[in-house]
């Protein structure tokens, strides 16, 4: 079987982040901040080593700012829902994925916010372009590092310094091309980062984050035991734990720190690799006369996006998967991306590939497409 | 090392749940409802098979109501922030961990909402007590299922009863107590039932859940990608996938689903020897001239609580840790129970055992208090 779907979730991990889990589960195995005896601080400890190692990757100034949550969608949800207040005007990009898109959306439903969908000249060209979407209400940009369903970047320090000159916020959803260090936090101005484990950050499901350069002030999304200060009625003010209500996922938790330790080692490695095969399906694709090959741009991650002329993606994806080859058709979660390239009514299949991933494999997707009738 | 942390989380499984937990993460390792693709087929399959599992466990009328969250904190959250709407009256007990304190009290600082808290003699007789607690506006009682402090279980079916005859929702706090099939929502007039997969269920962390007779049709707490109907721009109005936005945690899932069956198979055997240490413990604890032992009750799960006289509980803490032994003190995550038990000031100490715990255990454990100085 060859898995293409890594954009979804990556399907193989490096053995030392399932060895880090189970390391935590069977010699660990209890919660950070619960109990103070030697197995529950030694607990809080690696929870502390693992805020530090995901801001130190992401270029976080501040070295352990860090909200651990279930997910990317989770963390978005947690930075919009409470940074945003009544009458802010919200920039985004033409290629938010729904998780950026839907609770804005929702936000400006309830008569809260105003947004606007950032076109692709506004992205490309912030110097020339950004000033025009600016009004005076305009408090945040929220853009997403790379599209989850053409591959290419879309956040750029170029847009982030537009944007600081402007004193606007900067959220950039990582989910796509966090695991690439292609976003660094201070470097590129982002003042709000929301990452996910279990993409190309390689660690095991049910971890992601929201870093920051300052503590959070404004009211978490969810409310409970917080370890410290049971005492309050109400989450108590302090950061990050008022933000981490409940037991966390601290295996998952460990394994992203040791999948980050695992990255920065093979960094260069993995990102050789992943160009090369990115290069071979871009230039195999072009070649195919009836493809329709979406954003095939410079600057992007190892995922590709494209249609067979004629052909529904989902019959593209059942006469792939007969072949034994795993990749996603349809709308995928970002329906403003469709939009932006015109895919709404067609969907799209998306090849998402990883450094695991060979040449032997997208010749062989390329032979496999090549022969469908 | 002797673990009487349970209640926390329990930090040992049944091997079942690892393998498990690895089979799904190495020989499936894909997400549901992403892709059409065999696999992602399967991963679906799966995760219908969990949620029937968790529904039948529960007595759940509905064979697969469950929204699936990180844990029980979120499922709280997602109910109480969704069901609860503006004049509404909420009854909780006395009891009530923070969880459901926090999110609640919030809603009422907020001028959304009003709430009373039940004293433990409306919890013990509500056919002749609960009456007086009721107004107009009064719409859920809200009410855990057994005290994570003190180990007694808190709703009853006769509690449950006396709510619907006033046409009252019921919502259950699972997170203590349920592993035990001490909850059958059918049977016992439960609306909705919030639990977590990583305490007396055996499961890894990161998975809990909302049952519910009916399904969700309040707003989500986390919006985003749902895997389905992705053109809309907000999430659609489709149950479960909607209140599951973002990539669930699925290995957790199926640990969960496996750790369920491990305890159908072995809930008799458990429940004695649970019963055994727990009358063990509270005899031990009983004798010793210098400790307040705290609600001794009949009707309980396996956890007890209780205070040295003269002596802090961080101290008593510390010195158990010493001797190899993990219990907790200080502020359990539920201010309202100290405020009932009167130990705000003091704290208190908390040891909760399981089957996997043995009677030297507790014969050690109570040798090691009884020689403190």
């Amino acid at each position: 079987m060859i898995y293409f779907d890594n954009a979804a979730t990556s399907k193989y991990k490096p053995d030392v982040v399932y060895d880090a889990f189970m390391h935590y589960v069977r010699e660990i195995g209890t919660s950070p901040g619960r109990g103070s005896y030697s197995l529950g601080v030694q607990a809080s400890r690696m929870l502390y080593q693992s805020r530090k190692k995901v801001n130190a990757f992401f270029g976080n100034p501040s070295k352990t700012n860090v909200v651990f949550t279930k997910n990317s969608t989770e963390a978005i949800n947690l930075f919009i829902k409470g940074f945003l207040k009544k009458g802010d005007h919200v920039l985004i990009s033409c290629y938010e994925h729904n998780a950026v898109l839907r609770p804005i959306h929702s936000l400006y439903e309830n008569g809260l916010i105003t947004y606007t969908v950032l076109p692709e000249q506004v992205l490309e060209s912030p110097e020339s372009e950004l000033e025009k979407y600016i009004t005076p209400s305009t408090r945040l940009a929220a853009i997403t590092l790379a599209s989850n369903l053409t591959g290419q970047l879309v956040y750029s320090a170029a847009f982030g310094d537009e944007c600081k000159k402007r004193n606007l916020t900067v959220f950039v959803d990582a989910s796509q091309g966090g695991g690439k260090k292609l976003a660094h936090m201070e470097r590129d101005n982002i003042d709000y980062l929301a990452f996910t484990g279990h993409k190309d950050l390689y660690a095991l499901p049910g971890v992601g984050g929201l870093c920051s350069k300052a503590p959070l002030t404004f009211p978490p999304l969810i409310q409970g035991g917080t370890g410290i200060h049971g005492e309050h009625y109400t989450n108590p003010e302090i950061y990050p734990e008022a933000y981490e209500s409940g037991t966390l996922n601290m295996p998952a938790i460990w394994s992203l720190k040791t999948s980050i330790e695992f990255l920065e080692e093979n960094l260069e490695k993995i990102s050789q690799k992943e160009q090369l095969l990115t290069q071979r399906i871009i230039s195999g694709l072009s070649s195919l006369p009836n493809v329709d090959l979406y954003k095939p741009t410079k600057r992007r991650v190892s995922t590709v996006c494209f249609n067979v002329k004629g052909v529904s993606s989902s019959d593209v994806v059942s006469y792939l998967d007969k072949n034994g080859i795993c990749v996603r058709g349809g709308i995928h979660c970002a329906i403003l991306a469709h939009e932006t390239l015109g895919t709404v009514k067609t969907g799209a299949i998306r090849v998402s590939l990883n450094y695991m991933n060979t040449e032997q494999e997208v010749d062989y997707f390329l032979d496999v497409l090549r022969e469908m009738k």
